[in-house]
Parts: C-alpha cells; sequence; structure tokens
C-alpha cells in the first residue's frame, strides 16, 4: 500500500490535527469525542448545521464547516459511521438556542447513529437525509445514498441559517434541495482503505464502474471504458430523466472528483457537460468543479445538477468561509 | 490508460475552457495564442504578473489568476513550455502602463521562451527565475528546477504589485522570496502522460522517489517506501540545512500534494510536519496544504517551506481572489 502514512490507525487523528492547525483561524477540534466546530460559536439564535460520516470524503465535512455552512462536523473512522456521543457532544457544544439540524447522508450506519444522537440530545432538533445518488432505484431497498450533492444542501442550508432562517425552514429547505439535486459518477479505479491494505475491488485496463458510490463499492455495472463525452452524456441523461430537466430550467452543475482524477480531467469534463445541458436549452449559473466529496484516491468523478430557484441561487452565493469552500 | 479524456489532443484547450466557463467572473480565456487573463484589467499603474509553464501542474498556473495574484498564466501542452507568442500577447494585453513581471520557473524551455517573449514585448518587463526544488544541488548544470515554491513567490509579489509597488521593486521582492524558499518532494507512484499513455517511471510497491521533480522524472534516488514520520523528517532535515534554518525564526509551512493524494493523508503530513519544526523551536507563522503544484495524477508530496519576515507575512495575508487561492 502506497500511502503517507504511519499506523494506520493514527492515520485520522494525526489527520485532524494537521487540519485545525492550517486552519486554527476557522475550526477548532475536540478529540474525546472527536468533533471539528467552529473556533466562534455563531450568533445566539442562528440555527446550528452538524453534520458528519466516515473520514476519506475530504473536505467533506471538515472543510465545509465554518461561517456559510455547517457549525460542526463528526468524522467517523475511514468509511465508517461516527457514534452518537460524537454527535450529541458536537451538537451540545454548537447549539445557539435555536436547534440543531443534522444533516445526513443516507448510509444505515450514519442514520442509526444521527438517530441515537437526536433522542439522546437534550436540545431542539431535526434531520435532513440526503439521498442525492440516482444510480440505484429509487425504491431500492436501503434508499439511495448520499454523495456530492450533501455539500449543496449543506451550502445552501447553511447561508439560509446565517441568514436567520427557523429549524423548520431549514429543514424543509434542506429536503427540498436535496429533491432538487441528483448525483452519478463513474470510477476508474477502486480507492485504497488504509486499513485493508490493498484495492477494495479489481478493475481491468479497458474497464470501469458505472454508478458507484463513495466507499470503493462496484457500482451498478462494470462497463467499457469510454470517452468522456460519452461518459458525460451517460452520466447527464441519467439526471435528466429523473429530475425531469426540461429546457429553460436552471441548473447548478458541480463536477466532483474522486480524489485521483486531476483538475484538468474535471474541468474538462465540465465543459463537455456544459454542452450537454446547453445543448438541451439548460441554463448552468452556478458551478463547482474540484475535489470536493472524495473517495480517497480512487480515480474517477461525479456529476450532481441540482435545479436552482430564485432563493437558491441567492443563498448558493451567500457569503461562505471554510476551508474548502471560500466566497 | 485510465484518464476522462476525448482525444488527448485536445484535452488542455477542452480544460482551458471549462476552467474559464466555471470561474467566468474572474478569468477569461483567449485561444489563440492561448492564456488566462484576469476578467477585468488591473488598475493603471498596476504592475502585471505574467506567469506560465506546461500544463498538468493544475491549479498552477491558471487557478492564481486573479486580483491580488497573476495577470495572466500561460499553458503550454501538458509538461511542455508555453511559446514566447503566448506570453508576448498575454503581456500585451494585461499591461497597465507599469511593465510585466514574468515569473519563471527554471526548466531551459521556459527561460527560453520567456526570454524571446522579453526580447519580442515592447513594453518595459523584468522577470524572476524560480529554482526552489533543493533537490538537486545549487551548482546542478541547469540550475534548480522551480516546484511548489513558485505559488508562494506568486502570492507575495501579487500582493506588493496589487499595493502598487515598482516593477524593480517587484522583481527585487520575487527573488528575496524565492531565496528564502526551499521544497523537496517525494513520489510514491509515477504520473501518466496522457500522450504517452503509460506511468512514466516503473515503480515497485516497497520503493518511492525521494528528491523528485514535478514532470514524472525519477527522483534523485529511488529508496525504500517509509513512515509518513520519516518521510518528514528527510524532507525537512534536507530543508533545514538548505536555509539555515535555527530556533527562533518564523516560516511559512506549504505541504503541497502532486495529484493522486488525498487530503486526509496531507493533513496528516503536516502535522507530523509542524511537529519537525516545533521541537527545533521554529515557529510555524502561516500554512498551506493541498494540491496545488500537482503532477497530473502522481502520488506523494512536497514540503516548502519559506523564511518568512514581516513583510512577507503581510504580504501574504493580503486578500486574494483566484481559482484556488482565496482570502
Amino acid at each position: 500500500m502506497k500511502k503517507l502514512v504511519n499506523d494506520v490507525d493514527d492515520l485520522l487523528m494525526d489527520s485532524l490535527r494537521g487540519f485545525v492547525k492550517a486552519h486554527r483561524d476557522l475550526v477548532t477540534l475536540n478529540e474525546q469525542p472527536a468533533f471539528i466546530a467552529r473556533s466562534e460559536n455563531a450568533s445566539q439564535g442562528k440555527v446550528a448545521l452538524v453534520s458528519g460520516g466516515g473520514a476519506g470524503h475530504e473536505p467533506l465535512h471538515a472543510g465545509l464547516v465554518g461561517k456559510g455552512m455547517l457549525d460542526a462536523a463528526c468524522p467517523g473512522q475511514i468509511f465508517t459511521s461516527p457514534t452518537p456521543d460524537q454527535m450529541m457532544a458536537a451538537a451540545e457544544q454548537v447549539d445557539n438556542g435555536a436547534g440543531v439540524l443534522f444533516i445526513v447522508k443516507n448510509y444505515a450506519g450514519d442514520v442509526m447513529n444521527f438517530e441515537i444522537a437526536t433522542e439522546m440530545f437534550d436540545g431542539e432538533s431535526a434531520s435532513v437525509l440526503v439521498c442525492d445518488d440516482v444510480s440505484l432505484p429509487a425504491d431500492h431497498s436501503t434508499g439511495r445514498r448520499g454523495v456530492a450533492g450533501t455539500l449543496i444542501v449543506e451550502k445552501i442550508v447553511g447561508a439560509a441559517a446565517e441568514m436567520g432562517a427557523t429549524l423548520s425552514e431549514c429543514q424543509t429547505l434542506g429536503e427540498r434541495v436535496n429533491k432538487a439535486t441528483a448525483s452519478i459518477g463513474v470510477a476508474l479505479t477502486s480507492c485504497t482503505v488504509p486499513a485493508l491494505g490493498k484495492p477494495t475491488f479489481e478493475i481491468i485496463e479497458e474497464e470501469m464502474e458505472f454508478g458507484v458510490g463513495i466507499h470503493g463499492e462496484r457500482g451498478r455495472e462494470t462497463v467499457a471504458l469510454k470517452s468522456a463525452s460519452e461518459i458525460v452524456t451517460d452520466l447527464a441523461s441519467v439526471i435528466e430523466t429523473e429530475l425531469s430537466i426540461t429546457a429553460g430550467q436552471k441548473v447548478l452543475l458541480h463536477i466532483n472528483g474522486f480524489g485521483g482524477t486531476p483538475l484538468i480531467e474535471l474541468y474538462a469534463v465540465y465543459n463537455l457537460a456544459t454542452k450537454y445541458w446547453q445543448a438541451r436549452g439548460v441554463e448552468v449559473v452556478r458551478s463547482l468543479v474540484g475535489n470536493y466529496t472524495t473517495s480517497l484516491d480512487m480515480a474517477g468523478c461525479s456529476m450532481t445538477v441540482t435545479l436552482m430557484d430564485k432563493q437558491f441561487i441567492e443563498l448558493w452565493d451567500a457569503p461562505v468561509d471554510t476551508a474548502s469552500l471560500r466566497w
């Protein structure tokens, strides 16, 4: 395994400690139980946003803690749910008297642990379940997974919370964004989970995984490697159908790298994707290109599209000041 | 070769077009000859900064065009110098009447072509040669290479130019930053240049390249794979000697990923690196962690250290608004 690590068991904590040192103006680390929180509490009366999930998706979620976005993030071990005590401790620290909104990616472990935390937490709370991955059917037994669309939910709801939206308004808004968002991805390689020490799955040089998640699992099918244009068409057409996108609509287009794909490719994919939507009369009004919701060192990318209305655009444009998203 | 591309020959232009679409508020693309420039010219009387070099190092340089940093960037094909006509056209467009400073990484092709551009350019110009890679001896026949320290030069000089420094002041400052900066890197894997279609060099699972450049060449030696702590010590001790760093000095510490190494590892390396310097009484006053000067999909990282004085800190902290660096 070729990784920059000491003991595999220390990787997450070494990384979190480095993260808060590098961004000490923005965040602090609570070590026991582990969570990242804003270095200065938000103003009294602001709904607090708490997210979290397994590590290995950096910068999600810790890189999105800060003004205009999350108040705290709870990292589990790599690809492993954080525990309820992390979530509860984070919620207690960042609660500003207006309640806590948990933003949860739809995975059984995360859902269960956030539910337990909600029950244990004395304050007022609500949750938004993100399930934007349309590679699985809508009636899949465990529901659809939360992937790169999570960032969109966190950004838009984060802005609303900053502007004074109530807990119930934040929850409703988050559910609206989730419903307006669809993602699907393709992997060219597997990732290597440090504790495993080898690629999670084998894939030959001429093939790729279509409809992948972000945990090194295989996609919904293994297909022949295609050109970037064909991949873009395959990804976008699934999203187009899922969201029933029609000419005249405005969208946010997010091309997300899984960690091992360089920016030169991601921007090329983005360029091809804008052409796909332009040809259909769909207006790409906002964009985000880069490695945001990663799967360690996996090569590949996902496309996320959110149908944007005036409110979403205004909230997307609102100021944000985190380690990885800032404007 | 597993890449998100159509025709390899189209990758760079597809990527540049995507880049300017995604950041149209910040930059524009001139296609013939190719360069990226600020979408709004800087104020009259500001020294214009023009950099460039082969593609494959994204976000360097195009991602660093904007207020507080570069005025234009000239991308060559992957790992290939841009041509003098690109540099000259860029210089002509962004010259605000106070002269143009070319920031050039020390590679024979880049140096030659920027020299030709300087001769062809009618306006006033000067150049700064960046040669921060201390993996090669100081008396190496072609001199030391310009690597991740280039970003530090561009940021600090960019801020000075914005504050009204003259061309000669910017040049002197750039040379001072370059002299105060040292970088050295380690590669765990080779990168794959699209036109070649396979890794540039072979490396077994148990080995790594120490003292690598950013063009997929081998390092100064192939050594056994080590722990992150040992790698940090090896990198930092070379820099410590080169810059004669002693207790009480203040440094900027930049851990740069080469493209294929995820953030979780880079922040862990950064954490270990801060401990190295702290143990020597050296104060890490500023930091930057992430994939900034990449080598396509190469796994590994470099450490860059700049000895910081009050002026450097003030200029580093000054506002910057580019696609990849913003505060």
